[in-house]
Order: C-alpha cells, then sequence, then structure tokens
C-alpha cells in the first residue's frame, strides 16, 4: 500500500492506493492558497489524518508527493506558483514530521507534470515503453520524461519543462523572460487568446475558452480550427524536438487541451511528420493519457512504490 | 589498453590508447568514401592491421567505433551521409571478423557526436559532471548528452542531434523536412551564407568561410558580427531547450566554429540569459570544447573502457 498526496493551487488531494493503481481511499481539502505557510502544512496535514485513520494506512510501505511547481527535490522544498505563501517551503520535512508517519518512510517529491510521466508510465498511455515524453496541455504545458526505462525527474526535479522550450526565437516574449514559448501558443489560454484576436467570438453568454473554441473547431469555424492549428504546430515543432534530442517513442498528452479530441491531434499528427523528419523519429507517435483526475496521485504512489522497490523494503506495519 | 576507430567522410583514423586516455599508437587512412563497400570496409581492416601491428596491442581489452551517422547501435549499422556506399552497412560485425580481433571482445558503435560527447566526459570540459551537452558546431551541428552521470545516446545511438530541431516552427525549410532547425541557422555554411547575403564580402583571394566571417566580425565589421549573433541566438534557444527538458549543468562546444571564440561565445552568453530562463535554468554555462583533433577516438575509447569496466573484465592478453 502507498500513500499519495497531490499538491495544487486549488486542492489538495490525498489517497491510498495499492499494489495494483487502485484508490482505496481518496481524501481531499480545498487548498487556503493565500494564507500563512502553517495554515498551509495544516491542511496537508489533515489530508494525511484522513487517510491514518483508514485501516490500510497500517501497510503503508511508502509516501509520495505530486506538487505544483517549481519544486527543488533534491532540497525537498516546493514554490509553487499559486500559493504565494510557500517558498522554498520544506515539504518533505513537514510531511516526515507528521505523527502518523511510521519510521523509516522517506517521502518522495515529485513535481505535477513528473508524476502524470509516472502514472502513465506504470498505467497509462506510456505501459511497457522506455523512452517516452508525457505532456499536460492546460492553462499551462508541462512534461515529464521517461528514459530508458526509468522516470527521469533530474537533478532537482524540474526536467520535462517543455511548455518553456523556445519554438520561435525571434517570437513574442514570454513571462518566463524567453522568447517564443510552446506556452505561448500551445496552452488552453493561447488557443483561446488566438481565436479571440482573429475574431472568433464564443456563443452568447459562453466564455472564451479553449473548450469552446474547440466546440466551434467542430463545427467548422475556420478561425477555431486556425487556432488549434497553431497550437498543434508548436506542440508539434517541441515533441519532435524532443524525439530528436532523445529518442523518445511515444508523446502522452493529458490536460483540457488534449480534451479536444482530433481537433486538436489531426493537426498535430499532420505537423509532426513534417518536423520529425530523421530517420530515427519517424516512428514517433502521439497518443491522448490513458489516466484522468488522479494521474498526480497514482505518480505520485508510483514513485513511491519505486523507491521502496529499490530499497527492498517489505511493507512497514503500523 | 583500449583500440578506437573514428570513421569520417575524409579519413579513417585509429588508435591504441590507455586506461589514462594517452593515444599510445595513431593510425589513419583517407576514406574511399566514393568506392565500393568493400573497398571502404578493406581500408578499415587496413587500419586495424597497422593498430595490431604494435606491441600495446597484445593489451588491448575493448574496441570503440566512433561514426558519423546516421548510425544505429542496436544493428550495427553504419548509413555515414558523405559514405554513400554504405547503407546500413554492418560495420560491427565487419570489425568483429577481423582476423587480429581477440575473441570475447565485443566491439562498441557511437555515432561521432555522441563520442565527443563521452571524450569531454572522460577527459574534457564535462568532466566530473553528471548532467552535460556537448556539441560540435561546424559544417553541420550535432551533439550528445551526458544525463546521470552516464553517456545517452538513446535506443539507436542518435539521441542528441541538437542540430535539427526546431527554433523556428515557420522558419526556412532544412534538407530534413522540418523547419526552422538550429543548423540552417548556426553551422559554419549558415554563418557564412547569412553574412554574404547581408552584404559581406571576404578579402581578395580568400573564402567566405565561417573563419573567415570570424576574422571580419574581430575587425568590427557589423554584418560579420550580426552573423555571429544569429548563430549564437539560434544556439541559445536549442541549448537552453534542452537545459530547459533535461537540468544540463553545462554546454561543451566544439568543432570548427567554436574556434571564433568570444566571438561566438560573448553573443552566446547573451542570449542564454534571456532563453534559460527559468531557476533551475539560470546556472547553466558554456565552455569551449577541451580535445580537439582526436575527440572522436578518445570517445570511441571511452566507450570501449565503460563496456570492459561494467562487464569487469580484465584485459584480454594475445
Amino acid at each position: 500500500m502507498y500513500a499519495a498526496l497531490d499538491i495544487g493551487g486549488t486542492k489538495i488531494a490525498g489517497a491510498l492506493i495499492d499494489e495494483e493503481g487502485s484508490v482505496i481511499r481518496r481524501a481531499e481539502l480545498p487548498t487556503p492558497a493565500g494564507e500563512s505557510t502553517a495554515r498551509m502544512a495544516g491542511t496537508v496535514d489533515a489530508v494525511i489524518d484522513e487517510l491514518a485513520a483508514h485501516p490500510a494506512w497500517g501497510t503503508v510501505s511508502g509516501l509520495g508527493i505530486a506538487s505544483a511547481g517549481p519544486v527543488d527535490t533534491a532540497a525537498g522544498t516546493v514554490s509553487p506558483v499559486n500559493i504565494p505563501s510557500w517558498r522554498a517551503f520544506p515539504l518533505v520535512d513537514s510531511v516526515r514530521a507528521h505523527p502518523m508517519l511510521f519510521d523509516g518512510i522517506e517521502p518522495v517529491l515529485l513535481g505535477d507534470a513528473v508524476a502524470v510521466a509516472a502514472a502513465e508510465h506504470w498505467l497509462g498511455a506510456a505501459r511497457g515503453l522506455d523512452n517516452a515524453l508525457c505532456m499536460v496541455v492546460s492553462t499551462g504545458v508541462g512534461g515529464g520524461f521517461v528514459l530508458n526505462g526509468r522516470l527521469h525527474p533530474g537533478p532537482s526535479g524540474n526536467a520535462g519543462h517543455i511548455g518553456h522550450i523556445s519554438v520561435d526565437l525571434d517570437g513574442p516574449p514570454c513571462a518566463c523572460g524567453a522568447r517564443g514559448c510552446v506556452e505561448g501558443y500551445a496552452s488552453g489560454t493561447a488557443i483561446a487568446r488566438h481565436a479571440v484576436q482573429s475574431g472568433w467570438r464564443p456563443p452568447a453568454g459562453a466564455e472564451a475558452t479553449a473548450a469552446a473554441v474547440a466546440a466551434a473547431a467542430r463545427a467548422g469555424d475556420e478561425r477555431a480550427l486556425a487556432s488549434y492549428d497553431r497550437s498543434a504546430k508548436a506542440l508539434a515543432a517541441a515533441i519532435a524536438g524532443s524525439a530528436t534530442l532523445l529518442e523518445i517513442e511515444v508523446c502522452v498528452i493529458g490536460g483540457g487541451v488534449a480534451q479536444a479530441g482530433d481537433v486538436l491531434f489531426s493537426p498535430l499528427r499532420r505537423h509532426l511528420r513534417a518536423f520529425a523528419a530523421l530517420g530515427f523519429t519517424r516512428g514517433l507517435e502521439v497518443r491522448p493519457a490513458a489516466l484522468a483526475r488522479d494521474a498526480g496521485l497514482v505518480g505520485a504512489a508510483a514513485a513511491a512504490r519505486l523507491q521502496a522497490h529499490a530499497a527492498g523494503a517489505p511493507a512497514v506495519t503500523g
């Protein structure tokens, strides 16, 4: 049994997850994002309390924490953009100090997009693959790599930040400081903005979201189609670049924007044929993510499981 | 002692290299690039013959082969662009069949840019680093990665092809089929072409090479400086992208274009400060390569050495 936490700007979720990846118990509280460091940490503790009240807690042999980034896994700290009171907050120490945590359980911290990659590799669309990129295309664009059959979080847990690689060296400035970042073309926000700038308007009373643009694209609206095509082209350049650098075989795409289905995936596959041009990249495949809501929790459990297996540790009973 | 071969479009080089990386014996023949498969293979055999005539051959415990690409290390074959008669040529089998090769020595094949990365990691500017990109910027642009302290050639040996990632999704078409590839901005050929297109001319009697453009840039020619700036900007976007994807700490740059020194490295460092904008990439450093002429051979020996050490094999004596 593994315990998992998923720290986001909206909610703090927890779960007990078994060796097969099934969620046995789930707990969730709203993130008190604007409040104090201590109040935030108290909410994480309260989620752990809920999990610890379940009889299966006694068989937990590892605990994983997925967190909104930036993270520093080497230091065990997190600085989530949407949780202003946590800057270099020592989340691993804080969780380790919870009175219900057994001796010998060392919490494993990973970034939320890397957690999604861990989940898709364990149980989802990247299962059985040795070299894969898993992306989350939503309000932002993130990702994580599996290389040589193993998760590749990088020394500080931030590898896979594909939303902030440049696909246009003279492109528009990005909030990160660079120019022409993938996120500025491919995120849901960018898709909606591009459509509105080209004259598209949502139906009366509806908001100008990427989902509304997708609905318009499905109905044949040229401006909506062009906006998804622009997103797909930027994703294709970045995904092909990753395959050219790393020989990844498959790119798994989840997140809200991936819900557009063929509206996104058709132009994406077409642009990929152009950008993934070298022989060794031509087999590159894109697939929709297989796991949905609980991917972060399942990924956190996957990381805890890998650590427990690597340590050869038997289940610690309470 | 390790034997090393370096197969290029101009020459076929070989060396005996000791445990410290010193070249004990060197052999070299011109590549009969336009001739038959068998004549090519015979030239490789002749280079091995020369090495085998040295008394130290008897202590060789591994053999590495660096080859111009594309390579397929899984299949043991090579298809060098500039050697038309070799297409999916079984180079590993051909070398293994040499009568002077001891039983139990399994030749290790790697691409030439990956070999340079192996050499720089063993003895050069990436020594002691766990996460590095090593690039060769010359007529073409190639590279190789060290990740988690180990060479990362990818399943078929082609990882690191940084010359063919796009830094401009709407950029000029590349021979590879994609658009806006780094090589089209950053190679020596591209630097010279850009300078000529902007009105620069080489001194009377001299050729319009990247080295001539560098000399003009050093003398203050604005068009020459702009051409190197353009190359540096494309390299910066690609190097920063690699650091953002993989958390590399250092990028080592060798090859003819790197000989321009500050003419290249000054604008490169300036553009990198803009493109490597996320916190975890800000420490990214660029360094000139430390190894020159023999980097391919030293890298081939490094790969042979890693294989011999991994196998725990004692030196096979003749």
